[in-house]
């Protein structure tokens, strides 16, 4: 991976800065905006850390997590450099527009538009954190602790520690060098994978109970539902949910897991994820969605008996068309 | 880490070698014992590899797990060096006694006993497949897709893909060379983690249905029940029940996960996993089991609400005793 001299020098040059990321953040959002942050901290410059939906509490262990604002001083951005991370466009941002120095997109995502100044994309990347982790070694500064925390996290996050495809020889080097510099792995991994409240955990097996196993053709779908009924009786929210989609995956012949939730009565967030070559964003397209191949998502309001039925047959249509 | 070169010596010295792990293995005795075994034979060794239990369903991935044989040739033993992988005493290998060259033992676990002639054990090692990573180095075989594959999963298996404590600079190092050597780490992940049957799945929500969450003091126990009737409901056994304990440890306010299988009607195997500091050797050992601090088990027979009731008391009993 070579880091762009481009943004290496501009960094050097500028001293205002302005780093944001995308809405919903995760731990690669978050851990590369906030090591980044501190870097160039050590290296004297004004920063400013926005997400506009803020710190998600199981992220509230990251080191200097309270930098983080959800207001954007657009005064202060004018004379700033606006760094986008781990994103590649505004609406990504939660924003519509803005007025600053510079605009630098630092982002690991495949991309079609062409915003901003300099551009800085790496598909292969496994994370956002291991590109801002090569950018601070170019800066020259020592990663200290707090860095290594965010970034180690960063990298936990968009790996599964170290259990997806996109695990490389470089990602697990970048991770040992973090490891030096004063992270704890069974901490950081504690904290994202043994911090569920009861109620979540309720939710968790309320949701299990629904897995159905559809075969449609060769292809076998575990579908899940979650409902409000659900969400009041354990006490859970939406937020809780993120992951559940990945436990029925666990069952060696699910080609694809499915959930819908009910987002407002009768109305359903459908969450489609499918292992190798089985291309679940055609499925969501159909339905007016999209995502990857692996990955995707619909909104769909009917009868769950119906909207059920609706996937299966999209299923049944995307197996014969292939 | 330092390789024992009597170790190197002996091995470049001899010609005929059985490799032993313990009964049950998982993937480090059975990664490990076959990256050595590949080892050896590359350096023209005449080598067995010896399992009482043989390779079980989910580990038949490994590259020449087909080497792993359950019976052991006690005539060609008696001019073979036995070497005792994963475990540090004969008991633990399925065997009483054995008439062999020499004896050498290659362990991670601490222990009391003197057992073996030339004996490494190195307890901070996170796993016996990264001593073997070290041993094949040291002989200066070169560590082929077949090796890199045995001794990745084997690191994988006892660090919990890089999750646990156990985690350090040297284990991620050396998993970023396997890589290098040919290892697919989403491929080795979805072996060990989505390989599930249906039935075992069905086993796994039966089982989180019963969890029930009990104060004791400032501890949180949170206990599930695995009944004979819902292995036959299920259609899952025992071996399907392996890993189950770790999921109610999920929340974050659980300080023992205990579960209590039933092996004969009424009468029940517990295990039980801590977080931190909580010791529940001490607790098994109470009811005649044992373990370690973080991971032990015993055997009971009664009503299952007795059993339960029992175990609460003993939890209590070690809170109050603190």
């Amino acid at each position: 991976m070579k880091v762009p001299e481009e943004i290496v020098e501009l960094i050097r040059r500028e001293q205002y800065f302005t780093i944001a990321s995308h809405i919903n953040p995760e731990g690669d959002a978050l851990g590369a905006s906030l090591a980044l942050a501190l870097a160039l901290r050590l290296l004297h410059k004004d920063v400013r850390v926005f997400n506009s939906d803020g710190v998600p509490y199981m992220y509230n262990f990251l080191p200097s997590s309270d930098l983080v604002e959800t207001g954007m001083d657009r005064e202060r951005l004018k004379n700033s450099v606006l760094i986008v991370l781990d994103c590649n466009d505004l609406e990504r941002v939660g924003l519509k527009d803005v007025e600053c120095k510079k605009i630098v997109v630092i982002d690991h995502h495949q991309t079609v538009t062409d915003f901003g100044h300099i551009r800085w994309i790496e598909p292969e990347s496994p994370a956002a954190g291991l590109m801002i982790y090569n950018l601070i070694r170019e800066l020259e500064v020592e990663i200290n602790r707090e860095m290594a925390v965010n970034l180690y996290t960063a990298i936990a996050v968009d790996t599964g520690t170290f259990r997806y495809e996109n695990t490389t020889p470089e990602v697990l080097r970048a991770a040992a060098e973090l490891v030096d510099a004063g992270v704890n792995p069974g901490e950081v991994s504690q904290r994202l994978y043994e911090s569920w409240s009861v109620n979540k955990f309720r939710l968790f097996v309320s949701m299990l109970k629904t897995v159905e196993i559809v075969h449609t053709g060769n292809i076998n779908s575990a579908i899940a539902t979650i409902t409000l009924d659900m969400f009041k009786e354990t006490g859970a929210d939406a937020s809780d949910t993120e992951n559940f989609i990945n436990f029925p995956r666990m069952i060696e012949s699910v080609d694809i897991s499915a959930m819908f939730r009910e987002v407002e009565s009768g109305c359903w967030k459908a969450s489609l994820r499918s292992k190798g070559n089985c291309d679940v964003s055609l499925i969501a397209s159909h339905f007016g969605g999209g995502g990857h191949k692996n990955a995707a998502g619909y909104k769909v309001c009917g009868d769950i008996g119906d909207v059920k039925k609706g996937l299966i047959e999209a299923i049944h249509d995307s197996v014969a068309a292939r």
